[in-house]
């Protein structure tokens, strides 16, 4: 059984490439609905409500944990991989680090996100590990995600906005983007037209399935573990809103029964 | 010492008015940013967080409670009311609906807020409850909050959008509108720009202290209790973001010190 945790909705997003690349696995949600969102908030906070949605899955069965908050894995991936030595756990900022180091040609690297992934600088830091003549240019757009949410995909404003935010980026000559917010895949077509077709956008919920697919082809055990009951399977949330069922037909293509986790 | 709580930073514009009107009150703040923002959440988690909020303000020894946040007015006022029995607790609707109903002379009165309290219907429902000749309309308008919260108070997205959420008000030929967000009053310029000087806008911020000002003239014993010590004032937060006091200084004009309050 795959747990996946988010802040809120976004992680639907991963909820749906495990559905395209590994259709049939067992899937465990549980989304911050509550306390949503993290991207605006401090580390030590972020750090707490990681920590407390990762045990709500281990307790539940998971089998492996993915992360799929790009806050949560910018700021809490290691704190979580120290508490839950006993489970594999993904984030998704190493896969997409690795696709756009690939991708790069001209070694400008752009990145958006939350404030809080931009201000942690960890996409910048894990690629300059690798490699450190590539240039990586952060962005912070904190008003993407309620546009998102708020379903306002193509509208004036949201249009407006994006450009505003892109084109520092566009200054920079990027000729990567990494897209590193669960919501930001829902803008996708947008962003592509703003950046031009000779930008590669790098999708983190994409790639950190198909690094997820690797591990169990590699891990028979393991892959046995996480389909062998059902245990525990479901969406759980911390705040049933009650526009919660239209956005996860939104995200996911589909709706899903929904039920309400509350952490104390 | 006078608490007042609030989702997050919004409270402020109450914190203001109590500067201005009501000059040399202790007073002891308590900003939930660590799980704000409240608007787009379910009434059982307001209620649940809100009487958290209001404990904290109990425990250190606040006189009194301004509940300084709409969505906590309109989804938990009662509760909060019911669980401080010995506190008097202040919301911000009633003093608002007072203030509109004596306002409005076409009968015709217009509620922007959070989805949260549109949803709740507790404007419409006051105001009716009094005079049920009253035509109230209600706009939930979920994106001037980030919006707000950015700084974006005059750019040319945030005119579009506050354009766009005022126009079914405009349509309806209201002449009174309630600030029903602790955000708004950032926005007052802008939106009686749109409105037009014939709409009187409703400040619940403004109000609340006007009524917890005649509270205090009424009850001596109050006034004594409420300037007898400053154990526990000041500006607690349940969080506290990298730009948390530039935040403050905008909402209240000059900065605080800040201290952090986990709620667990």
């Amino acid at each position: 059984m795959i747990g996946v945790f988010d802040s809120g909705i976004g992680g639907l997003t991963v909820v749906k490439e495990l559905e395209r690349q590994l259709p049939g696995e067992q899937i465990l949600y549980f989304g911050d609905t509550a306390r949503y969102p993290y991207g605006n908030k401090g580390p030590e906070t972020i750090v707490q409500y990681a920590l407390q949605d990762a045990d709500f899955l281990a307790q539940k069965g998971a089998d492996c944990i993915i992360i799929a908050c790009n806050t949560a894995s910018a700021v809490a991936s290691k704190e979580i991989s120290d508490a839950f030595t006993d489970l594999p756990v993904f984030e998704v900022i190493t896969p997409a680090v690795r696709a756009a180091i690939t991708a790069t040609t001209n070694g400008r690297i752009g990145v958006i996100g939350t404030r809080a992934t931009i201000n942690s600088d960890i996409y910048a830091e894990t690629i300059n590990a690798t490699r450190n003549d590539i240039t990586v240019v952060g962005q912070a757009c904190p008003l993407l995600v309620p546009l998102a949410e708020e379903g306002w995909l193509d509208t004036p404003t949201t249009i407006t906005v994006t450009k505003q935010y892109l084109q520092p980026l566009i200054d920079q000559h990027i000729d990567t983007l990494i897209l590193g917010c669960t919501h930001y895949p829902l803008l996708r077509n947008l962003i592509q037209n703003i950046m031009g077709d000779t930008v590669t956008l790098i999708d983190p919920a994409e790639l950190v399935v198909g690094t997820l697919k690797e591990f169990i082809k590699k891990t028979p055990g393991l892959q046995r573990a996480m389909t062998r009951d059902e245990y525990g399977t479901g969406y759980y949330f911390s705040d049933l809103p009650s526009h919660l069922n239209n956005l996860i037909k939104v995200w996911l293509g589909h709706g899903v029964t929904v039920r309400r986790h509350i952490i104390a």
